[in-house]
């Protein structure tokens, strides 16, 4: 028998409070909650005030700035809900804080139950979007114990101002971060509610998805050197042409894709001398690979390798792969993602699985063991990180029922684990 | 019977020529002969101090700042030979100026024998280079009637110095400059003499060869736009890569080059937004494509068009096209050719038939309608343009040589005509 809505759920009260956040700390070029700024800590104070609404709820900080709100519950054992209020530049109003704010609803509407089965954690993690100094899943990852602190102390925003100086500012220690990890002693799973920021569910029809995992991810810059030369005098068969390698492999990687049920992107092209009169003498392309099964993405990665050093040999020209950066997937807990599955079909009708191709703060704690899940909800167009990120007022409606009864069958499913 | 060589002529001398100019008019960086410069007035000097020495040799600048040396003839009609003093900054110590002091010594050995059968002009054109103000073959475009003064008079170089001031500088009228026309009034034939700047003499082994025209061009700015996308986010069927047009459209046209047999070439690609974790929005390219047959380019050009419209379709992105620059193909004259090839087998044993990738101020007077052909000799590497342009000291005595002999049989030719 499907859970049933819980009478004091109020979605629109989400929608009301995104509004009323986007008011606060956005602007004519979008939301400008950038972690370890003056505008992310109005944010935060506008969180805390929503927070202390709440009955029975006790909020702190964590050594690495995470901010958690405690629902105390008849067991120990606790039910995590997760999302970040920090926002890219000139960013949208939903990424991240939709999350939040709906945890925040979730939390009122347990709340007013009484005290519920098992304790419920709301986590406004610190600085998921890297915005500022390039490293994403800030908070997160100290928390997982993946953050290596001293990889990430010198990192300097575009004014010179270093991560280790910007933390210290907001009252964090970066010495100290990895003790957030105590944060995740009790944890018996993690949700998280977020925007697709992808095209996927708005062009299948459907306004919400369960998500399966996030992608692994194989980063390169792969340079071909072969032989500038000029365009007049140099008979075809006589060029050593990079842009060969760029454009053969740029033609093979989306082979590769389809082929493993994958994605790979060429972002970058740069070309030298890079003159109408020239054979192109050296050419560097940046390449993406995700996959949410990490024998597939091995495979897409070594396919790529062979199929450039293959074109290389063709073309008579050389190639070197340098990493950029790589990540594993993440697959999430099978018996969470049905539970999401049920919750978006009571409310939406129907449903849909699908990877999530940008990683998450669920992808760090997943990392830790947790069971974790993720919804998706419709963003309009795929377009995220930018002022125009929406999403229709009636998906968002759903994305809180949703999440509400997902938190009820998980709450369910850890008290009787 | 081969005409045999001209006792009085003296290779060695040219190679001493050049020798010296290299260094009056060089630096460590290579020749810095740009036009309109005081090196290029000094290296100027060097020639009128060069043809001084010549008996009988009447020297003048016409209104385009072309230097003309005229031994007269029994016959007004006049064989030309040309080439050019000026140089690109840090180029080589031959391109240009060997065709001159070849012509130089030609104009020696003609004179060293008393009257020649025709007159011989040599001319050292103004501004082949087009060096500082990107406006090359300005003084033999302006010879044709090709120039166009108010196209050019507003070109600035980079300190903001315009061409009409640099040009009035040494003495040349902007306004004036299309009387160099009548120079070409008794022209009969025209004759140069240059590195080839190119790999095909080198690659087959074969000092020089006999110039059958220079290529047409055909030069385009193509951009193709699709939707920029997160990496992750946006399956490989949702995709509206604008790389993709870029890519297969180079490979396509190097295919198109090889079924038209020209050179087509994409030198510079550009990447919007051109970051490793979107799909590319917007590409751009450039596309050279030259032959020597107009017919044919024409050809290029359409299947060009022609594949980057299937390709967009295909790809669902949209493409674009902006002309850069373009130009007709300039053939030579057979008969002359056939004289190239003799004068060119009697000194090196062999010879080879070739189009002119590079553009040379004997197009400009191929354009005119006078009996025209040049002559290449070997570059080493294919490399000019560049302080380490060369070509063996033997191939530079033997283009001397051809290029007397082919002047020899040219004034017969004219004479008898």
């Amino acid at each position: 028998m499907p859970t049933t809505e819980s009478s004091s759920l109020n979605p629109a009260r989400v929608v009301a409070d995104l509004k009323a956040l986007r008011d606060l700390t956005g602007d004519e070029h979008g939301a400008q909650r950038v972690a370890f700024t003056a505008t992310w800590k109005k944010a935060r104070e506008f969180l805390r005030a929503k927070l202390a609404e709440v009955p029975g709820v006790a909020v702190k900080t964590d050594p690495a700035g995470n901010l958690w709100a405690t629902l105390k519950g008849e067991s120990p054992r606790e039910l995590l809900i997760g999302g970040h209020f920090d926002s890219v530049p000139n960013g949208g109003w939903l990424d991240g804080c939709l999350n939040v704010l709906a945890g925040v609803e979730v939390l009122r509407r347990f709340a007013a139950q009484g005290t519920p089965p098992v304790t419920i954690r709301l986590v406004d993690w610190c600085d998921e979007e890297g915005a500022r100094f390039g490293r994403s899943l800030f908070g997160s990852s100290a928390a997982s114990g993946a953050l290596v602190p001293d990889d990430v102390r010198d990192l300097t925003d575009r004014n010179g101002v270093k991560l280790i100086d910007a933390a210290r500012e907001c009252g964090i220690d970066l010495h100290r971060v990895l003790e957030a990890k105590h944060e995740l002693a009790n944890a018996a799973a993690y949700l998280e509610l977020h925007i697709e920021q992808g095209p996927v569910l708005e062009s299948l029809g459907v306004p919400m998805g369960a998500v399966l995992g996030t992608f692994g991810v194989e980063r390169h810059q792969i340079t071909f050197t072969g032989q500038a030369a000029h365009s007049g005098s140099t008979p075809m068969s006589h060029r050593r042409d990079a842009l060969a390698g760029v454009s053969r492999l740029h033609q093979a990687i989306r082979e590769i894709a389809v082929r493993h049920g994958g994605v790979c992107t060429v972002g970058k092209v740069t070309t030298e001398p890079g003159i109408v009169t020239a054979v192109v003498g050296q050419a560097t392309m940046t390449l993406d690979q995700r996959h949410l099964d990490a024998a597939k993405l091995a495979l897409m990665y070594r396919d790529a390798k062979l199929a450039s050093e293959r074109i290389a040999l063709d073309e008579k020209i050389d190639v070197e792969w340098k990493t950029i950066w790589q990540i594993q997937p993440f697959p999430f807990h099978p018996t969470l993602i049905q539970f999401a599955d049920e919750a978006i079909r009571d409310v939406c009708g129907t449903t849909h699985r699908l990877p999530s191709g940008p990683l998450h703060d669920a992808a760090e704690v997943c990392r830790t063991g947790v069971p974790t899940v993720m919804l998706f909800v419709q963003s309009l167009r795929g377009i995220s990180h930018n002022k125009i990120e929406d999403t229709k007022e009636e998906h968002l409606l759903m994305s809180v029922r949703a999440l509400d009864q997902l938190a009820t069958r998980t709450a369910d499913w850890i008290r009787t684990r």
